[in-house]
């Protein structure tokens, strides 16, 4: 699946995910409108509404970007309903293409990791049979509890060909608080970054560069995605924090690896809700999709320039 | 919720909380039979297969306990049916009176963490209505981002009268590969912990000892559980690792507090799973909820034992 994520960066020559976490407040009001009418204004009214503004925007740039990147706590708010939304956007964007990293950052221990594991990456057993629970083909994972929370994951990554991102240094303004915490001279997140990259190592692809672990930096710390990107060169960064969070296509060349991969930028409400900014309210709420694709190519045409201008 | 727990605690005599964390090997082959027969090898099948079989247990144990806590990952594992049954769960141990503890360990930030503490302990927003998606009493919380990743849950919990158990020490082997990193002369989750000290002390109910926020520390680690005791004096800690990891009754009193309260103690396999024990083995499949009620009262005398024997 790394090998596929890697391939459809290089067709679109986009190395960028749109970051599906929908909120309410984002979907426009004539969605919400028709998905209340027909359901109320129930879980499943806003379930409705969730999935058909998702589809809008999947439809408007499955052609322009390699990967989405659900965000499940956006869904798993709206309980049941919300979850088998997630589902679907997850089967939908699958069936489009897109290659889909669900951003679940689970993590806990033994069985309960291997559960997660295969409740997210691979295939359940039941009876004589197995299942995908929500078959994402990269998953988010929290790596507090150490190897024990990881190895698991490592596992079905190797057996079903996906792929993990663990949690390095995150882009929120309080991840120094324990990340940025110096052991033996270096910071947490490094002691992070080392011990995936021996898991990265040991959980590479039959061919390729890349192995199925990659990891999180936040694209509103490009210092450390600069000493990171050396400290796990095996390793995809997944890089949130573009758009409305600050991060700028120029903070981010150095997340990436000289042969112009090794990373791929995250943005979510700058995509989804990009209808609502200034800068595309030309579109309205009506067209919102064609929003959504307007600042998609614009980030695109950011991102391109900066690594461009590196050379 | 912290006072209904403690009003639970004494009530029942039992600081102990029924981890209800099914795998399908746990599930007495009658049920299997009856719920594949209805199902078939479906992801219902194994759902329906879960629900049966907690049901049996909860009503052989609902009396003795305060409390039982869910692991969502054996649930999350069989996708959308799963999911459902974890819910139903959720409802069925609240109508009997028991306290429920969601072992989620979710961890996210801004706006995302706000969506997982309002989905599972509080109301999500629906046009004009509110609703709840999961309504657990309790969410465990992973600290891993910081602040950014707490402060939503404790705004719920203040909201809603409902708690947190942020991980600070698990009870896995690998949970010192970073919690125990020293950082200043002192482990990583002595730090955490004086952070959840911190967080708790805001977050009191309007009467009472202790806090909305509480702490994980593994029954697998009984030194850093006395040393915590004493850093987190307004926090109940939830301690996993009783039983099956191998944590002793007699491990476990530095982490109460002089007045007898203040830890909650969690087996899950050691119950649910109990009539797979050599000890529990004369109840058999067929009896095996009487079998989880017999290890649930030896589970009191020990810990009862310990606790008294420390006066």
């Amino acid at each position: 699946m790394i090998n596929k994520l890697i391939a459809k960066i290089r067709e679109t020559n986009a190395p960028i995910v749109v970051g599906l976490d929908p909120m309410m407040k984002f979907v426009p009001a004539h969605i919400q409108e028709k998905a209340f009418k027909e359901y109320g204004e129930t879980l499943e009214g806003a379930a409705e509404a969730i999935w058909q503004y998702n589809k809008g925007i999947v439809d408007a740039i499955y052609d322009l970007v390699p990967a989405v990147k659900p965000q499940i706590a956006m869904y798993e708010q709206f309980g049941i309903p919300g979850m088998t939304i997630f589902k679907r956007t997850v089967d939908y964007c699958k069936e489009k293409g897109l290659v889909v990293i669900g951003d679940v950052k689970r993590g806990d221990i033994g069985s309960t990791a291997e559960a997660y594991a295969v409740g997210h990456l691979g295939k359940v057993q039941v009876g004589s049979k197995t299942y995908c629970g929500f078959d994402e083909d990269f998953a988010t994972v929290n790596p507090y509890l150490g190897s024990d929370g990881v190895k698991p994951f490592l596992k079905v990554c190797a057996e079903e060909k996906r792929g993990i991102f663990v949690l390095v240094k995150t882009s929120n303004p309080s991840s120094g608080e324990f990340q940025d915490r110096l052991i033996d001279g270096k910071p947490l997140y490094e002691h992070v970054g080392e011990q995936v990259a021996a898991w990265a190592a040991g959980c590479m692809p039959e061919e390729g560069e890349y192995s199925y672990v990659g990891a999180v930096i936040g694209a509103t710390y490009p210092e450390q995605g600069r000493i990171m990107r050396k400290v796990m060169p095996k390793s995809f960064i997944l890089v949130p924090g573009y758009g409305a969070q600050g991060g700028k296509g120029q903070d981010l060349v150095d997340f990436f690896n000289d042969d112009g991969l090794g990373a791929i930028v995250n943005s979510s409400r700058g995509i989804i809700a990009a209808y609502q900014q200034e800068k595309y309210a030309r579109f309205g709420g009506e067209n919102y999709a064609e929003a959504s694709r307007a600042a998609v190519l614009d980030m695109k045409e950011d991102i391109s320039q900066a690594l461009e201008s590196r050379i």
